[in-house]
């Protein structure tokens, strides 16, 4: 089955994310509209209400796409907390939209069951990670995955915002590694 | 000397920084505008251009405030790093405006002259924690208080966009001190 302009339609879903991403990423999430998104997309202006409902609806999407993303980024890091932390950090600098949209739950369904279950994926990545660090006194996992996170969260945070001093360097892999290295090991 | 409706012109000038930041709280930073900004602090539509120039202006001044906040919250902790940086997430969570300006530097003149200062008054209270910290192997004061940066502004940044679990409780002070006391403690 084929929709606007002959795209399939799971095809065309694809194609208007990696349009509202685009979009996102020179003018920023405000003002992005599901008008222009299917101007970009060179599709009916009423495709991307048919797939998404609104604007709401289709950050969600984003949402759902952004921790998926990230859950296989984590997972991917094999159980190594340390790795997984490196990863954090580069899909934050690689994916700015999708890791912008997460984060400002104002703009989406957060309870959405889609958006749960993807962020809950990531969430078993990085606690996987914290499970199998070494035994060490004052151990807490919860606690430890939260201090993970915060450390991941914040220079991901700061690189992106440009407000790390020059010294740090130019590879955002190799410093965050470094810094999270202080961490538990 | 007086200004408009009475105002000494210092006190106009915060009266304009204090209705920018409850704009930015009400409505975002995107939609804050100087005219709106005259008609919520009650004054002729000339005076915030007069004050600040234009919008960019307007942040910056706000920039440069909340980095002097920050800077003497910070100092306040007396070169505990551990109390440092739980101040830091208590300026952060109670000066939402301010600390969303100050790193989201596309906004304002981040190589002002004043904002330099404020910021480097902010990062010298930081280092002075860091530099107090007991020895330990693999000490490096750079890198130390770059994670220290990293854990403290990661774990504001996800408490203040609500992306925190519930277990994690409602005060954002005690619920730092424990994340931030894995970290070289």
């Amino acid at each position: 089955m084929t929709g606007t302009r002959g795209y399939h339609h799971g095809d065309l879903r694809r194609a208007l994310l990696a349009a509202a991403v685009e979009a996102i990423e020179e003018s920023g999430v405000t003002a992005l509209s599901l008008r222009d998104l299917a101007r970009r997309a060179g599709v009916s202006h009423a495709a991307p209400a048919h797939h998404f409902g609104d604007k709401a609806g289709l950050l969600t999407a984003l949402a759902v796409e952004g921790f998926d993303l990230l859950a296989a980024r984590l997972h991917g890091a094999g159980g190594d907390l340390l790795e997984a932390g490196v990863a954090y950090v580069d899909f934050a600098v690689g994916h700015r939209a999708h890791f912008e949209v997460m984060f400002r739950p104002e703009l989406y369904r957060v309870h959405d069951a889609e958006v749960r279950a993807a962020r809950e994926r990531a969430g078993a990545a990085l606690n996987s990670g914290v499970a199998a660090l070494p035994a060490r006194p004052g151990a807490d996992p919860g606690q430890d995955a939260l201090a993970a996170w915060s450390i991941v969260h914040g220079f991901a945070t700061l690189w992106l915002s440009g407000a790390l001093p020059e010294r740090v360097g130019g590879d955002p892999r190799e410093a965050a590694r470094v810094v999270i290295r202080r961490l538990f090991w």
